[in-house]
């Protein structure tokens, strides 16, 4: 991508509208029959879709680079993802809802299990049911909501997970985990990476020490592990980048956190495919980008399940006659990045991209996958250039020079 | 690209002989029938070229981002076209046939109107007619040749456009423009952004006062606009850089001016094809590196006139055989920009790319077109990467590293 400072000389507002839509880990690996999931799924209207657009491969990050959910993400809307490099614990409290300050360190949080002999014995203690995690964070909260001059705030996420948020001036993110990773050590407190960080590390510290006094008498949950640690990034936003008016759908905190992250409205949507699209339709007046996301092909590739990520990626077929028939001015479907299901687990393979609009030369490539995807005409490119090549097919960018 | 110092090291000075002809605007969209210009035009000896070539796409800048024929241009002679960016009042001098110095300052010039109020009521001066502005251009340069120790020169453009070099010691061009940019405000005198323009700022402001002190009976056009400002940019020489001797073969000032910014030599040529064929031929022992510009292509691009873009191309496809009979060790053929006629104006889509020497992988690509050249062997490139290319086929280029 040719740099910020470019893009934003060369973006203009328009009433045109793009749809970004991301199903989560697309990408996957020949297994049974030597087919991956979209070669074996019945997916008419894509490969429908496909055989009218400009296809490609995109690399997430750089090539064999594996990318987790954020930076592969940030590529997506159009931001380096090695300049911008966003800490977990940040992306974690975006994702709960949290609203944050430029002054505030974050980090994830686990309730653990100590024995007597002040052993972590279980880093989930027990994945303890939610309500109790609640209950918990709660309790903790009530105890601890300053430590010296820095506010404490505490929000629950599922079973054992949650957030801290350290607010105050002059709190670095250069520190270690405090969470030794594993069971059978005591408790890790967390050590300064870099001489600035001092403030956080005695905070962070002193926060650990009172919450296991707090929690001393609710084994399992009697202690807490804290990782992530990170400062809020302070990103530009699309709207200042790309002058942009973008609206995300999605079901999963971390991608609404992402979403925020980056200037976007989160919208309000429910849990289902179907409330994802009705969403977009009930929107499609009021944004010109769109960011929707499919989770759950991710999370079958996750679990290795290749008949679930089939059924999921089937039923985004569905829906695409309906997005359609909104007319945006350019629709894009791809990955994130891969998570084939034989690896369970994300993957460096690159993403089968599909773009339609009116300026496109459509290729030979005829279905939406892997290896039809290789016969496109925009070849193979960094994910970081998707925003740009959205917003030239909607005309959204002035010619740079004379 | 590597970086200039590491093709400086690398480059050697050897007899063999490069062609880059580029085909201006040459990359197109679907239209009829589906097909570009140059799937349907009769070009059997570009086609048969390209079977035997290796071919590719490339992106004059970076994915999605349009060029203009300045930035276009320097990619495909080696020069990053981010780093080196020529501004707007060099390239219109050069558009119009100016011979710029290093220390001049450029800007293009409207003449406009003034009511008795003081107030701008029409920012081109009812577009007057090109024979009035060439008299009023006359008359300004009669009465203004001097401000201090800056000489000034001004060119006649077309209607109502005109340019003002201002050659002098200590000109520096970070100044703002002299035009308010909408009617209903009073002149607009220029403003230094940085304290090194102050020099410039006087002149040009000084220039503005008596223009329109020389221009008051001559309302409409009774006074002038200046903007873009833009020093010579002083770019390496392909000579210094490549080591190469370099000739232009062109017939529109503006690429010309942009040759002889790198450094090349411009051959005398007349306005047809034939004309700038046998330039190449007559000039070919005396070079080993010839830019052939061929104009029209990218005109009637602009126009949306499908089939005398195609008439331009059937036409240069004749020329092929000649070309390849002077036996240049490289040959390349391809485009600056896309100019599809569909969208009557430059594009971001790649150019098709060929090129045919002795050390290439032969490839799929059956045709000189856009589809094609999908299956060529080079992939998707950037532009910039064209000249290291050219040079490496032309064995121009050593080792890098042992």
């Amino acid at each position: 991508m040719v740099n910020e400072e470019i893009m934003k000389s060369l973006a203009i507002k328009t009433e045109s509208k793009i749809v970004l839509l991301v199903t989560d880990g697309i990408g996957d690996l020949p297994s049974e029959n030597n087919k991956t999931v979209l070669e074996k799924a019945f997916i008419p209207n894509l490969n429908k879709l496909a055989s009218k657009s400009a296809c490609g491969l995109t690399d997430p990050i750089s090539c064999g680079i594996t990318p987790g959910s954020g930076p592969a993400h940030l590529s997506l809307f159009g931001y380096d993802p090695i300049k911008y490099q966003i800490g977990r614990g940040v992306l974690e409290a975006l994702g709960i809802g949290m609203e944050l300050t430029s002054r505030d360190l974050a980090c994830r949080g686990n309730f653990a299990t100590l024995n007597k002999e002040g052993i972590i014995t279980d880093r989930r203690a027990g994945r303890i049911a939610t309500e109790l995690n609640v209950k918990l964070c709660t309790l903790l909260q009530d105890k601890i909501n300053q430590i010296g001059d820095v506010e404490i705030i505490i929000k629950p996420g599922k079973e054992h997970r949650f957030v801290v948020v350290f607010r105050g001036d002059g709190l670095e993110d250069a520190l270690s985990d405090a969470d030794p990773q594993k069971v059978g050590e005591k408790i890790k407190f967390a050590e300064p990476l870099d001489s600035k960080a001092k403030k956080s590390v005695e905070t962070v510290n002193e926060f650990m020490k009172q919450a296991t006094e707090v929690l001393k008498e609710h084994h399992p949950a009697n202690t807490v592990l804290l990782r992530g640690f990170a400062k809020h990034p302070g990103l530009p936003t699309m709207k200042e980048l790309f002058k942009l008016t973008p609206a995300a759908i999605a079901t999963y905190p971390m991608y609404k956190g992402l979403a925020k992250l980056v200037g976007m409205d989160i919208l309000e949507t429910g849990e289902s495919l179907s409330d994802e699209f009705k969403t977009l339709q009930d929107n499609f007046s009021r944004y010109d980008f769109f960011y929707l996301h499919i989770k759950k092909t991710d999370s079958y590739g996750e679990d290795g399940n290749f008949e679930q990520k089939i059924k999921v990626i089937e039923e985004v077929d569905k829906y695409i006659p309906e997005v359609l028939a909104l007319k945006p001015d350019v629709l894009v479907v791809t990955g994130d990045h891969s998570t084939p299901a034989l690896m369970k687990g994300h993957s460096w393979h690159p993403n089968p991209f599909v773009l339609f609009s009116k300026y496109i030369r459509v290729d030979e490539a005829e279905q939406f996958n892997e290896k039809e995807c290789v016969k496109g005409g925009l070849g193979r490119f960094p994910a970081v250039d998707v925003l740009p090549l959205m917003m030239a097919n909607a005309l959204k960018l002035q010619k740079f020079g004379a």
